[in-house]
């Protein structure tokens, strides 16, 4: 069935094959990626569009001592097939399994773990400035998408290396999308290139005239030879990668194997930065890709011949989408602000019916944090849904730009907690720290799909900025009817004598289950949903220290500056004598699996709430 | 003395005067800044600079109808004397005094609080779109520095403006400088706009072509006349911006009255994003801040004649900057990194002698994060000196970038807790918050000059990040023989049987003395020094709980996940009975002043913490 796939274990291998026979392996890493993410699930369509960029960067040099990044890394797949890791995609994702990011420690040939968007160019240049002062000889290259190019660290890389000076090699990746279609003026200014018309345009005719011009007389020739110079250096193609200092090659056909190693083969022997610009077909090969690359870009299993076959179940994403879509019905000022996920967020619906107040900013999560302040700041009420790990890139901008002015800004954080397969780089396990210590800021976490549709609503009559974070995945509803939601007041569960379980957010559900088996077993238990953190409900927890000997906490966060840490200060403050136990995530980047089984792992499934409960009662005794 | 000054106590009053009459008043405010800094201290040479351009702002748009938006805002003065504020200029970044920076709740013209770098043009799109939604119509105009310019955020919100196309004036004001000399390859490309013989060549050598030309024949003609287009639109000066969708005019001459007056008359009808490129001088009008505009940049009190004395007081700076050459010469793999601030981080002495292991990145903190993580993952040991507050802009990359594969970046947060006159944007009072729940990163704070030299050294053995936090000012000296530094292991400063007092930072001098004060009425004090926060010292911690019924904590940072946060929660898993008390920071944005008077508001001067003393143990009684 593969003729080369199984031969290729390593990038020396692949240096054995020829130009057609790399064609026909091209064809069998595509299949074997299909039929693999088929039954894994995994970043399928951006793996698709890289196979040729991959095989050529491979063939051309040589990684270790070369040094390739790849920008977010999701598109690492086929990189890690010629670095040896082929027949561990069946684990891909899973626990204990393959990551689906580079991994340091996977491979020698993973140069620098990744997953967040626009690092490549600094790391890329950090490590080649390293290998200048160690006076090594080396190639760095960062593997960038034009998604990734609108973050501005990007850019902020490219005005430094292109001060630099070094040698270094930036492979723009472009595709035409982020996660959804991409957005900015930059994109735009990609689509010129790679169409291209107005430049060659200019070219043909630059030629028109310079033959006609000899034939005048010398005067005029001097001049036209001088203009030949000049021109040419202004028409090139690249002109803001050229004026940053950065000297620019392609477009080139990301697809056309030939092609793409006779570029690298020549930009080899370039002085200095340099960017080459690769157009590639996010999907490419698998046509329900190609179609619709945003919704094959992360999947979960799916039949090759049919494809992904929708989900009946509701998301928490389409949750918020929605309920935004109905409260700007009526409310004229509520914007929604995306960084470069549409979809991801579930803001498609609110795009397509108030294109006037959508904003996708692309992935620039800082400026969509100063935006949304600005649109605040002049009576729009903005609210920016964005992943939780990712707002962590407009940490200043919530602070200095939101807070500060007590700005009703609010961020709905998606993917709060442990997210499963995507694994360190993207659990939302910070925010309820972050967050905490920021002045003016109300924070809740629903239990459920109702309670977040409450605490949405709640947030209109807020005077200033408002976090909600919700778990990724499918919205659960522990509740049907209406609930009481007000502000910094928390909601008694289940009342019980025995002890007291204070949660928050997604593992709010565990502890009721937790309950519901310590039940069976004698025991009678509290269980308050903690649901907001800031202001907390001191009434409630004086309360609950004056009745319980024991009070747990739990919560999908890290520990330290968590909600268990603030509630233990304040029993603390209460001069509480019993015994507090925070139940969070500890002090570690938490590893790829699915949630359950990290959550197993770490403490906070329904099961070992309960062995914990009756560990801490057994030592009390 | 001033003939004009006195009578413009609104944009209304200014736009009575002609221009003969504006340059009258132009010098006068020149004057007046020079005097008034020179009694109160303050950002002088960025203000004289900016005179001019604030002048014309003010004469053509209708503020505040018309929103201006300063970025940094540092260079505000000139805007804030022009608003009715010149007669408070003596109380200027005094406590209870005019702000050093924009202030929404000082003056309806000032639109948007600032501080931080590079956030103008996405605050000024947001107000802007926030406009359109509206349905109304004013003009939004946003002031950035050439410097500002280098920060990503500032290009994410170009990409966003150059795409969304709505009507918004960016004025660049180039004056070659962030606080030091600018860097970049976009501060290169400006000097090229500036400096403009490229360019003029091109265009004249193009004129002298088509004037020839047409005289040969039709066809040609035809060419060259379309060609004429093509290229008139390639030479255009501003292609950066141009290639990004925003119009370019300039540059034009900053301290031209008349020049701006015109230019800015015709910019208001055209339509779309616009930027406008003023060239100014730092420091314009007075000569020492002409020569030394860094030195200039922000300043004490000073004899106007004289210029500033060279202090003889060595600054934390100092300290870390002398230290770091030091060790960089006998470690060839140390290199230091600045965001912008070589000279106000103590680092110009670096750059001088290693210049090849030295990186000022421009103001791009979170580029500055990955790079150092690029570098340290090859080999390489980076110090990134930093204000604890400009870090917040790197929270991300410390998590995704370096503390994930726990690669040995030295974080020096350089300003550290309250900074006094600055204010509410540069108080560095959550670094400890922020930097305590990441994972694998090594946290310390030193009480004085020795032992911030001590942890510099120490973290070149430690084999993950390491964050050192210190204060600003004068470097205090509390211990002169040699100190005993072992990771995780605090300092017992004095040994008494009543209470006992832990202190983190600057704030350790300010305990030892309340020990000394309470020594007098009869109290024994035992004062640690809680040196680190992570890892903390447990046994030490145990040691305490053991032996005091009173565990006091002192920090200046926020209570909120700090340090006095944590040693309760440790203290409550410890089962300690006795009373804990935290002093830190409330949960609100500090204001400006001097710092020992803000200690005291907030409970951590000396005396304050004898008070709070006195007070627990008297309701213990």
């Amino acid at each position: 069935m593969y003729k080369y796939l199984y031969n290729v274990n390593s990038p020396e291998d692949l240096k054995k094959l020829n130009i057609n026979e790399l064609d026909v392996l091209i064809n069998e890493i595509r299949k074997f990626l299909v039929r693999s993410i088929s039954k894994t699930g995994g970043h399928l369509a951006s793996n698709l569009g890289i196979v040729e960029l991959t095989v050529t960067l491979h063939y051309i040099f040589k990684s270790p001592k070369d040094k390739i990044i790849w920008d977010v890394g999701h598109q690492a797949y086929v990189h890690k097939i010629l670095t040896g890791r082929r027949d561990k995609f069946d684990t891909l994702r899973k626990f204990k399994g393959l990551s689906g990011f580079p991994k340091k420690c996977e491979s020698d040939h993973d140069i620098f773990d990744t997953g967040h968007s626009s690092t490549s160019i600094s790391v890329g240049l950090g490590l080649a400035m390293a290998r200048d002062i160690k006076k090594e000889n080396n190639f760095v290259i960062s593997v960038i998408g034009d998604g990734a190019l609108t973050g501005g660290m990007a850019f902020e890389a490219l005005n430094h290396l292109g001060h630099i000076k070094t040698n270094m090699i930036v492979v723009l990746n472009d595709n035409e999308m982020s996660i959804d279609k991409n957005v900015g003026s930059v994109s735009n200014y990609l689509l010129k290139l790679r169409t291209n018309k107005a430049y060659k345009k200019i070219k043909n005719e630059f030629e028109n005239i310079t033959n006609i011009i000899p034939k005048i007389g010398n005067a005029v020739y001097k001049t036209a030879d001088k203009l030949k110079d000049s021109v040419k250096y202004l028409v090139s193609e690249g002109v803001l990668f050229e004026e940053m200092g950065i000297k620019y090659f392609g477009p080139i056909d990301g697809h056309n194997i030939k092609e793409l190693i006779e570029t690298f083969n020549k930009i080899k022997s370039v002085n200095g930065p340099v960017l080459i610009h690769v157009v590639t077909k996010k999907g490419k090969g698998y046509r329900f890709a190609e179609n619709e690359p945003d919704k094959y870009h992360g999947v979960g299993p799916f039949d090759v011949e049919k494809g992904i076959e929708k989900s009946n179940k509701e998301s928490y994403s389409e949750v918020v989408g929605n309920k935004l879509v109905s409260l700007a019905k009526e409310n004229k000022k509520i914007a929604a602000i995306t960084a470069a996920m549409p979809s991801g967020t579930g803001l498609s619906k609110f795009k397509e019916i108030y294109p006037d107040r959508f904003f996708d900013v692309g992935i620039a999560e800082g400026h969509a944090v100063a935006f949304a302040a600005g649109l605040a700041a002049n009576e729009i009420r903005p609210y920016f849904a964005v992943y939780s790990t990712f707002l962590q890139r407009g940490y200043d901008q919530i602070i200095h730009d939101v807070a500060l002015q007590n700005l009703p800004v609010t961020f709905l954080l998606d993917r709060a907690g442990l997210v499963g397969a995507d694994g360190e780089t993207h659990h939302g396990v910070f925010d309820l720290s972050y967050l905490n210590s920021i002045p003016n800021l109300t924070i809740m976490a629903p239990k459920d799909k109702l309670e977040l549709e409450k605490m949405i609503e709640l947030s209109i009559g807020i005077k200033g900025p408002v976090a909600i974070r919700y778990p990724r995945g499918e919205a659960v509803e522990l509740q049907s009817e209406n609930i009481d939601l007000k502000l910094g007041k928390w909601e008694m569960l289940k009342n019980g004598k025995d002890i007291a379980i204070i949660a928050i957010g997604n593992v709010v559900k565990n502890s009721v289950k937790a309950a519901d088996i310590l039940k069976q077993k004698g025991f009678c238990i509290t269980v308050v949903n903690g649901r907001f953190l800031k202001p907390l409900d001191e009434n409630m927890l004086k309360h609950l220290s004056e009745k319980y000997k024991y009070i747990f906490t739990v919560e999908d966060n890290v520990l330290t500056g968590g909600f268990g840490e603030k509630v233990t200060f304040i029993l603390s403050n209460l001069e509480f004598k019993g015994k507090i136990v925070n139940i969070a995530l500890p002090d570690i980047f938490i590893e790829h699996g699915s949630v359950d089984i990290l959550y197993n792992k770490y403490g906070l499934s329904s099961e070992k709430i309960v062995d914990r409960v009756l560990k801490e009662i057994n030592i009390g005794r």
